[in-house]
């Protein structure tokens, strides 16, 4: 326990290294995950054997990457519980797969006096496309408040989805707040209302178990790069008979069946949605992260990072003038820790943890409404892995004091 | 000279390899190129040391992947000789940066009545985009035909483009003809018209020295894993004023300025266009490429592979009842040679060269209109880089002969 899930820590070289003459401690998982060993090896296997291009080719190694590549998508399809593989679409990110939910189906169904619900706690990928959807068709965009405690407010959820709703898009976990939402309970109630639910599972899919059938969320999207996988690699999950209806976004080699001069049609899914060369080495590495993250278990991963906020989260909450924003109950809290320390600004508190070897984040963590109905400008975060371990929560909770004291008294 | 330029093949391992009983020849580089291991170690370097998300973060390794992702970016800005950073912006591909020209530039300035001008010798992904923007705008799609062998016919160029043209987007090598097209002087044709000329720059960039403001294109698609860099990075270069007034064609992290409840503006260029999370070390992979083929010089590459066009070029048409598609001059044909062998299917001709452990492709290239256009359902095509030799050449040429006595007698 005390050197992370299952001695993982070793399987990532980055973090044994020296950042401002202390041990590094890596606590900004929510905006991007280290990757393992394996993972980077699953690359250079990639491209010192098997690289080609993928689906065009009739010679040994294009038939290999072809293999590899459709081989991750499998790997995709039981990771989440999809009912097919032609319900998995690769995308860069989860601001891709949003992006194109929105402008390509949320186009197709939103009309005028429609309305699209999202909630307070939205990271700008799931609000700036709904925006443009919304003024293009002149639809309405609605959010679900929080509660006090700073969890989605199913009480005010209810009353926003309405037989008007057409889209409801809520992230299944939130990268500051600290709170999984009820998408399973959401879906019903959009579903109840005709309306059409999505999840962002940017924050969730890394951490904890992911059913899309059992949440019965109509699209879902996600990213590698959040889950131990290269950045420019991302999932776009939809209900096949959703994705039929639903028209491509982009268009070129791949995605084609055929090309005449003046016209031209699709290949069946999910290829219809992928034109040009994918990113190959993504995938495959998606799916070699997929492996070790099965390895571990996501629900072993689940449970130690409960663990690491049952640790921590009274630490901090012991620390003055440190606000925690988000529930104060461990139970409901992911390891996603944002914070603000007196009247400090936060990148200052994030500059005096770096200098401390501590990687934090500072801002509006792309959630910048969520900042205004919070009132604050910005806040620190900390956000866990399955590789942290009680010692960086200690360094953290330590150097917290140090920076405090810092500012206070003008020496650390 | 017999070893590839300069001795470079024992950068790339996966060419040391037996396939089907035979040593590996890679002759598939107009579909991917292999990847050095200066390339690759890029990669496993940035993940090993360097990896966090960009430009949002203060914390110390946040600021070095931004320092090496913006770096990435200046290398590509002096690669294409660009004016500057602000007009390179980072895409997954050639593919879907024409398709961000069209969909979002094209959107905005094409008119119904307007005529789009593209070529016969179009890859789908310069076609299939403006076939939609034609039809959303009751615009026309214009062809420009070719020459009997099989150029860009200037004399049909000249006609075509009118002062009804709006857009004028051309290979600026061909995929299939091996011809490289005369785009400086197709940009000032079209600018002379009040057009705007767009260059398709992935056959071209990986191959030859390439500057965007002598050609004076308005746009210059390329892709990153046909010059050796990874699949998933690709660019879109675009003069300063044109991206100033081009709408964002993805919404979310990163590209915006502010996000309110129901509004949002974006950020200065080239980051307005880079929604989410980017692909990181894809971008310092591309710039590792850059570096490597800069080692190498554009001039000497080029030279190299005309001469192992002027080497093979002979041998091929020398084989009774082969057919290469595109000039007949080596000097004025690219290391791209299409063919077909009698009337054997070109996938046959495709299996029978990779039991010899040749890999080269067959089938319509992604692009079809030309295979309409040539009265061809598909054809054969060996693509050389400059890691391949003279040898790999005289395996090719006399595979082919084994390959046609094969399906002219059964025996091998």
């Amino acid at each position: 326990m005390d050197n992370g899930l299952n001695n993982t820590r070793k399987d990532f070289k980055i973090l044994d290294q020296i950042v401002n003459d202390e041990p590094f401690v890596y606590l900004d998982n929510a905006a991007t995950t280290q990757k393992p060993s394996a993972v980077l090896q699953s690359i250079i296997n990639y491209y010192e054997h098997d690289n080609a291009n993928v689906h065009r080719g009739v010679h040994t190694l294009a038939e290999r990457a072809t293999a590899d590549f459709e081989a991750a998508r499998d790997k995709v399809v039981a990771f989440i519980n999809a009912p097919s593989r032609k319900t998995i679409v690769y995308t860069r990110s989860t601001t891709e797969s949003l992006n194109w939910i929105a402008s390509s189906f949320g186009d197709m169904v939103v009309e005028e006096g429609d309305e699209i619900v999202i909630s307070q706690m939205e990271h700008h990928s799931n609000v700036v496309p709904w925006q443009q959807i919304a003024a293009k068709k002149h639809a309405v965009l609605k959010y679900i408040d929080l509660t006090a405690d700073g969890e989605l407010d199913m009480d005010h959820a209810r009353q926003q989805i309405t037989p008007k709703t057409k889209i409801v898009s809520i992230a299944h976990a939130s990268n500051v707040m600290g709170v999984v939402n009820p998408i399973k309970e959401l879906a019903k109630l959009a579903h109840a209302n005709g309306a059409y639910m999505i999840g962002d599972g940017a924050q969730s899919t890394p951490h904890l178990p992911v059913d899309v059938q059992d949440l019965d969320v109509d699209f879902y999207a996600l990213s590698g790069h959040k889950m131990l996988a290269p950045t420019g690699i991302g999932v776009l999950y939809g209900k096949q008979e959703l994705l039929e209806v639903m028209p491509p976004v982009q268009f070129g080699g791949e995605m084609i069946d055929f090309v005449h001069h003046q016209s031209a049609s699709w290949k069946e899914l999910p290829w219809k949605f992928e034109a040009g060369t994918p990113n190959i080495s993504g995938a495959i590495a998606l799916g070699s992260a997929i492996d070790y993250l099965n390895d571990l278990g996501m629900q072993n991963i689940h449970a130690y990072e409960q663990e690491l906020v049952n640790y921590t989260l009274p630490k901090l909450l012991d620390i003055e003038g440190l606000t925690v924003y988000g529930p104060h109950d461990p139970a409901k809290h992911t390891g996603v820790l944002a914070f603000n320390l007196d009247d400090l600004h936060p990148h200052d508190v994030a500059s005096g943890l770096d200098m401390e070897g501590i990687a934090v984040r500072a801002g509006h963590h792309c959630a910048q409404p969520l900042m205004e109905y919070l009132d604050v400008a910005a806040t620190a975060r900390a956000s866990f892995y399955f590789y942290n371990t009680k010692e960086d929560a200690d360094r953290l909770v330590n150097s917290i004091q140090a920076v405090k004291e810092f500012f206070a008294n003008g020496t650390i």
